[in-house]
């Protein structure tokens, strides 16, 4: 909004003296809904659907504790000194044999370790998108991600999902549509398993045929996975990068598995490609933080981690139980969801008429808080769906929730019915994320 | 060297098959002279001055293991969950009390934590550098800064030191001969204490001239200090910032004045800009690791920092002595050299007819590493130059491989005298910085 050259949209903006001096970019950098009424939604009497916080409850804090400060006392000055750019050795072996759950063959030397794989996808972004160039997502796709395109000024296009996930017939059309309107696409965009936010997974069997559409078309694939050991029968699929390591770059996250707050994610990228996210690395960084690759190498080493993401598994399971059936229970005719198999989301669209953007601040004062669909789309469209994260408050919150959010569509309805349509803000493109909305 | 249209200038770069795909931007990423040395540079026989890791030995890692261990205990599930890209309250008012040091009145609201000062840079370059415009910067400057800049294709424009650091005619040619090019100056980016690589700081009564030339030709400040706590008989001078708190925005850094592995530093930023460092922070990591950031706040709540700070002073001023009396009793005639009064380095000019950076393969075969000083600029300069970084080594270290050194330069003058100049490989332009050359 503030790009050289445009006005100022609000009277506020234009007290910055420092107006002109913004780059380009910046015009695609806009604060979340969701952030903006922040300060009301977390107030504790509202229930938060909104945020993508992971439950921590679970983990085993006195054991942590206990070799996070053994780490710190044996090996402290490795860990408070600077590192490679690269990543700690230990860890990216350890990170192989993570990704070899989901039938991933990576060598270590292919691992770039980040600051959460947030970084890793600004820094795949940055590596290969000029502006102008376009970036093929899933629509909706991630909030973050989309942040990061519009950082860098690329332009999204969305290609259609169904219940099995992103639809090969639409990654054709929307190929052959950007080709024909002379533009250039760098890369698809695609979160396979237990997606943010529409929470379907890519059916197995479409999955070779995506990647040979994108080889046949010069397209990468950039797939992000920070899900796909959260499956609630414990299913996992094989990665799109476990076949295709030459035309894949795999974005992997401790995030959900582990611990959010100590941002570690990781790139696996062809080798070529990773030596340009080193360098790149290094010039946001310098490094990650190496204590944070330490404690993460020290969980895996001496953790039952695979147990604890089991642990993680039936609590998101629960909780989707408990979204699901309250869904069943109180959502007006008219609203549809999915039944996410895994992951942290549902996502549900809302009878006709009533506009989930226009409508959030009314639910935030009947005490519910989501994230409204308008932000997982760079297109405007979205305005009927919201995405709600069942990941964060108990079931017993999240029933109390979702019962408080349909008598908020319902007075919606009933609004529209008398009124009209609610009257949308205006459509703002892409979204930054925030930890509230990623 | 692989943007599009572009050859590849090497054999093996032809071999990566995304070559056509990159963005233009990484045209300007190359690695650091060292780091393509690094695997023999790093063998212990070899002294490593090229390095800018801080001397961690005097932590009180038991101390810390345990408040460490007591955080993750009691306070872990905050600790290990994400929070908010502006970064943790409480260790935004203590980064408040840290800056008054250096007479500084922040608000802790415009305080935006990074992953390091590095991010800070990468940051504040990604919200005003658009490709094209111009940045300027002390000659020589850090090489971190100089890789940032390159990222978001802005260009460098060096202006000159002297022993009281940047020359402010300098700084009013140069921006009268940018002015005159037609071409746009994004901020001045400087290093005023205790300069990274030229050791020099900025002249008390240069700051006020500095900052008025700035304002009257609208150009910001980026007055990035790590070293400002460094100074070796603990004079501290007042930062830019403390007089101009609208046009300059601080970048501040934890790495040398507690541990660098945690990578938590700071941009201080009227507040106007700080809301757009928030959001570009959020789609660069979300935010920055929880567990980093309520580890500093708990060491400078419960530890003696400002002691601790004086320790480090004296292990280097110690250092800086080491290295100054070797290179009095040890480099050839023709060699010049400053006296640092704090911070890490020692900026060494060579003898005529030695290209620093050709014979740095030479010098690692004779156990000993530098930073050539072409990595510094953005336009080829420096061949004449070395730094010396003095932080990491012991001071016996220190003097041996200084020995070294003078040995190596006095064999290329005699190479020099017999056969004529060396031959350096082409200049590259700005390097990436890595944790061995920051």
């Amino acid at each position: 909004m503030n790009a050289p050259g445009q006005p100022a949209k609000q009277g506020a903006r234009s007290l910055d003296p420092h107006l002109r001096r913004y780059a380009a970019r910046t015009a695609g950098m806009t604060a979340s809904e969701i952030r903006a009424l922040f300060a009301v939604a977390s107030r504790p009497e509202v229930v938060s659907l909104a945020g993508g916080m992971p439950h921590l409850a679970a983990l085993p804090l006195e054991s942590l504790s206990a070799e996070i400060g053994d780490l710190i006392a044996t090996d402290g000055l490795v860990a408070l000194q600077y590192g490679s750019a690269h990543g700690v050795p230990e860890l990216r072996e350890q990170i192989c044999e993570v990704m070899a759950l989901e039938g991933i063959h990576g060598h270590p030397d292919d691992v770039v370790v980040t600051v959460g794989s947030q970084m890793g996808l600004d820094m795949v972004t940055r590596i290969f998108c000029d502006p102008g160039d376009v970036v093929l997502a899933e629509g909706p796709s991630y909030v973050g991600a989309l942040g990061s395109f519009a950082a860098y000024q690329a332009q999204v296009v969305h290609v259609g999902m169904d219940a099995d996930g992103l639809v090969p017939e639409a990654l054709r059309e929307a190929i052959a549509a950007v080709e024909r309107a002379g533009r250039r696409i760098k890369f698809l965009y695609t979160i396979p398993n237990f997606h943010n936010p529409a929470g379907v997974t890519l059916a197995v069997q479409r999955r070779a045929e995506v990647l040979e559409i994108c080889r046949a078309h010069g397209i990468l694939v950039v797939e992000d996975n920070p899900y796909g050991l959260l499956g609630f029968d414990g299913q996992t699929y094989p990665a799109l990068r476990s076949t295709d390591p030459d035309n894949v770059v795999y974005l992997g996250s401790f995030s959900k598995t582990f611990a959010a707050g100590l941002r570690v994610g990781w790139v696996l990228a062809p080798h070529a490609v990773r030596e340009k996210l080193v360098l790149a690395a290094e010039s946001a960084t310098l490094c990650p933080p190496t204590l944070n690759q330490m404690v993460v190498s020290r969980y895996l080493a001496t953790h039952d981690w695979k147990g604890q993401i089991k642990t993680y598994r039936e609590a998101y399971r629960d909780r989707r139980d408990a979204a699901i059936s309250a869904l069943e229970q109180h959502m007006p005719v008219g609203s549809t969801w999915n039944k996410p198999e895994g992951g942290f989301y549902v996502w549900v669209t809302v009878p006709e008429g009533v506009d989930t953007k226009a409508m959030l601040p009314r639910a935030i004062t009947q005490r519910v808080a989501y994230a409204s669909g308008t932000g997982f789309y760079s297109d405007g469209l979205g305005s009927r769906q919201l995405r709600i994260s069942y990941c964060y408050p108990t079931p017993e919150r999240i029933r109390e929730g979702v019962r408080r959010l349909a008598n908020v569509i319902k007075d919606e309805m009933e609004l529209h019915e008398t009124f009209g349509p609610t009257v949308g803000r205006p459509v703002s493109g892409p979204q930054n994320p925030s930890p509230d909305t990623a």
